[in-house]
């Protein structure tokens, strides 16, 4: 394929610009080639993984993953428990802000601010969410005293009431949320005093592992979407590496993998592990995934509404 | 301003799209704010210096950076001598291939194929190339024996017939094309071959420094939209340095400014040297310019479309 | 301070290289900060918490990790399951190995041989980290049916015998381990299969919240060391931050702060969210951990040693 | 090759610690390549290219390139001319500062500081750099007209008396000093103001060419290490290149290879354009070069010393 002379005409499209983008070159090409699998992974009934990292819940991104589990292309959730808590919080109605990377840090603190790159919650969101918790685990500790970690997700999901919400989506569509580390945040602290008043509430974290293993079979074709690196990844890939391996996936990260971490592991180390298979479609992606997963999302989105597949 | 949830809708075009940036988060807020200054730029009248490295325009924004050129954009280009050479074969016809970043790389070699990340360039064009310099340059030569690069890279463009090429745009709008390190490529070492046999032909770069000097003024106001790093990106603001610094910058990497490389270097560092004003308008944006630049710039286009300031 | 021309003397030690680092410029002088904060943090007696990510147990680090146990450098361990995997492999003898990030990745896949960058694991090693699993599983169980993981993670060191391995110094040295997604890996494998015949068997990660949080004191001197990113940078400053806030902060990672990510968030971002104090002594070093970490720390230890700070 | 647990034992040498982080993982790995490739170099009697960007000119490697200068490691240099000014300003008693990465820039400005990452550099040392070039400038006048770009280093470095300068060392050791972009700094600006009083004073770019061009032959083994990217690096390996490729090249650089750009490209990718030959010894080495290349370097010479190949 030609390098193409990319030229802006009026009223361009998302779906044109990355049209174009197949042929301009470098990260634009490999986003391309992104979006090609993402209609794939559908197109075949891959039963679909998408993993995130909490930041991207903190983002905007929150409400275009809420839509993905609406609209069926994504089947399974898997990611780490600050993304559930800030969920839960912007579905009670808390506001995040946009501030900037280099603000006086100090100053924020003496604000009740807290900073995640250039985004901000408060404080008081994190209070009014240890006033949520209470209630809800009571209502869960009533029905039985021990969760594995998605059911207890998939109850959360079914108080909140807010389209934009990923687990008021995934409860009403069936979408399983897998949270391998859901004591690492404000929700684990809550679970701990929990259970230190009652201390036959369990979060069975095991039984959990046994429901993602289960959340597919070596029989079905199987995707992986990941956006960042972390466990939310590596648990992903574990699941599809089981289960013989996926048949598509793409990765979307700011890591490289000169470091050897997750974060920056590519899809074709990935073929080492079999974590996908050797003649998978793959596409790894590097940049912020706030530019980049919408962008390569909107053209397969826009391609699948064209042919039908998608039930708007 | 809030955090909002991104949502797709159907037919969503760039310009709506970057609207939502805006609300995001992390690199896509930075973007949209590129986006605004790029239309203060133009609203304000700023003599505006677009620079790039090579790999630009080995890429498909060549083309658009031709048609900003037309557009009245960019009003001074700064770009390396790779840029140069690939914009003449581009517009004489030669084709570039979109390729893959992990191509065996001897296989290439024996195939007389040179790869640039995903890209890839033939030899042929490199030895046509070289039968096109002979000429022009025994044009030149009889014109006069001492040019300032900008005004041979004028008279090259005057030779080139394609609306989508950055030297004849440039040439047909009055736009200067400065390049410093005119011998660095291929272009080199054809002038060297030349002055070999024509001991009095010179290329006069210091000549071209008092060019870039008058290129504007202190009064004047001035911009910098720098892509990637390079001497094409600190020669613009040495020149907006030393006429009194800019009052928009706009800078677009894949680097960081934790190496202390001038690619890295943020529009905050700049204005430690005065290169843009302390109180300027700037924005810098981290990610694969061929995605992000596009984005930008079409907000900044189609808004600038919209109050009637873009003469198409 | 003055930037020093750095001058090489033969025999030089890395004691020596740092003394220079600090006038050198760039990361060459954040690394030699972070040097200086290591010592404060022992001289202080801060409670040390060290966090890294399984790819650095991979690596030659997980020695240098054990090592610094047994020195009482690192008092509190966070890590990921894969590291917790990898250093029992270790301990039993499997061999890992050297290779190349650019390796034939299907090829490796037929040789059953896993890439993590550019070294690789056997799939033996995973075989016989199965065989290993069933008796120690049998043992915990029969002492109690729920396990904190931290618990579970210290009989599990209690079974080894090497000096180089991190569980062990952490068993013998009373340095509690933390892996808040205990199931993530093949270990999470086996407790599954474990739990499906014997399913009162718990692992219990609410408890183990509280073992973090009461691993060290709002009126305690606290200490981190984060290298890499992932939950297990996020859960040890969780726990400062419920604490009161680290005194000392060293942040080592090829992330940028740029995607808004954990892997890339500065200590001083961790300021805002009171995950370190306000006046705290802190570093944010970026760079390849196999190479930063040690150095760093080899200063610190060379100063602690000269000092009689260190008992070996 | 067995990974290998890393130990700290009192007293370790640079050399010691390199040795260990060949077994080591990730960039350590790659790095004890590197310094492996290094010491091929100079026993192959390679001709060998050293080049970097000015930032490391501001920082401390100054004084190690003049070393590496007269141990006959380095035979020929490339840069930009921010590193020639810099190495003046120094060689005269200029002091550079070590700062903070977050300064406050607005600060820096109205204090006259320029900041270069964490380094600074007062204006006073630009105003003192004006006043000793005239009387150079008249000199070189003075003995002709036209001066090919490394000539005129050379007469420079000839004025200067200082060990730790790269110039003097060059000048003394008979090592050119190759500059493709001479104008883009300072530099520049007083080489034009010269010319308007001097219009027949020539600097001559293209006969320069011919200079590095002939600075090694088709027969000669050759080597390249290139310190970051810019077109120091590209001007180095284009003369390679013109003379049948490289046999020993060392990359090292904070860039990746995802951007397409000349500074993220690979030693790989040399090998398509034959820029280094098929099967060249190489290394490409990601990181911090002010952390990164003394290490590697420094093993290098040690090695070198003990094989009696380095005269002290």
């Amino acid at each position: 394929m030609n390098v193409k002379d990319f030229k802006w005409e009026q009223g361009l499209t998302v779906k044109q610009l990355i049209d174009q983008y197949r042929q301009v070159g470098f990260q634009s090409v490999e986003l391309a080639r992104a979006a090609e699998v993402f209609v794939k992974m559908k197109k075949n009934n891959a039963k679909t993984y998408l993993t995130f990292t909490s930041n991207m819940v903190t983002s905007g991104l929150r409400g275009f993953f809420a839509q993905l589990i609406k609209l069926k292309i994504a089947n399974v959730i898997v990611t780490t428990v600050g993304g559930i808590e800030e969920d839960i919080m912007k579905a009670k109605g808390e506001k995040f802000k946009v501030g900037r990377f280099d603000s006086d840090d100090i100053e924020l603190h003496e604000q009740g601010v807290n900073r995640i790159g250039n985004l901000t919650i408060n404080n008081e969101a994190y209070m009014n969410f240890e006033d949520l918790m209470l209630p809800i685990l009571n209502k869960l500790y009533e029905k039985k005293k021990r969760w594995a970690v998605s059911d207890l997700l998939l109850e959360m999901g079914l108080t909140l009431d807010d389209e934009d919400s990923i687990l008021y989506q995934a409860a009403k569509n069936n979408v399983p949320i897998f949270c391998p580390a859901i004591t690492d945040g404000a929700f684990g602290f809550h679970l701990y005093l929990y259970q230190q008043k009652h201390k036959d509430f369990i979060v069975d974290v095991v039984q959990d592992f046994g429901n993602i293993l289960f959340s597919s079979s070596q029989d079905e074709k199987k995707a992986v979407i990941a956006l960042g690196g972390s466990i939310s990844k590596h648990h992903a890939i574990l699941c599809t590496l089981l289960n013989g391996g996926a048949e598509y996936a793409v990765y979307m990260t700011t890591a490289h993998k000169t470091s050897g971490s997750m974060s920056g592991a590519t899809t074709e180390e990935a073929k080492s592990w079999g974590k996908v298979k050797d003649d998978s479609d793959v596409a790894t992606v590097n940049g912020d995934v706030t530019i980049m997963f919408p962008l390569a999302m909107i053209w397969a989105l826009e391609e699948l509404k064209k042919e039908g597949l998608l039930e708007l």
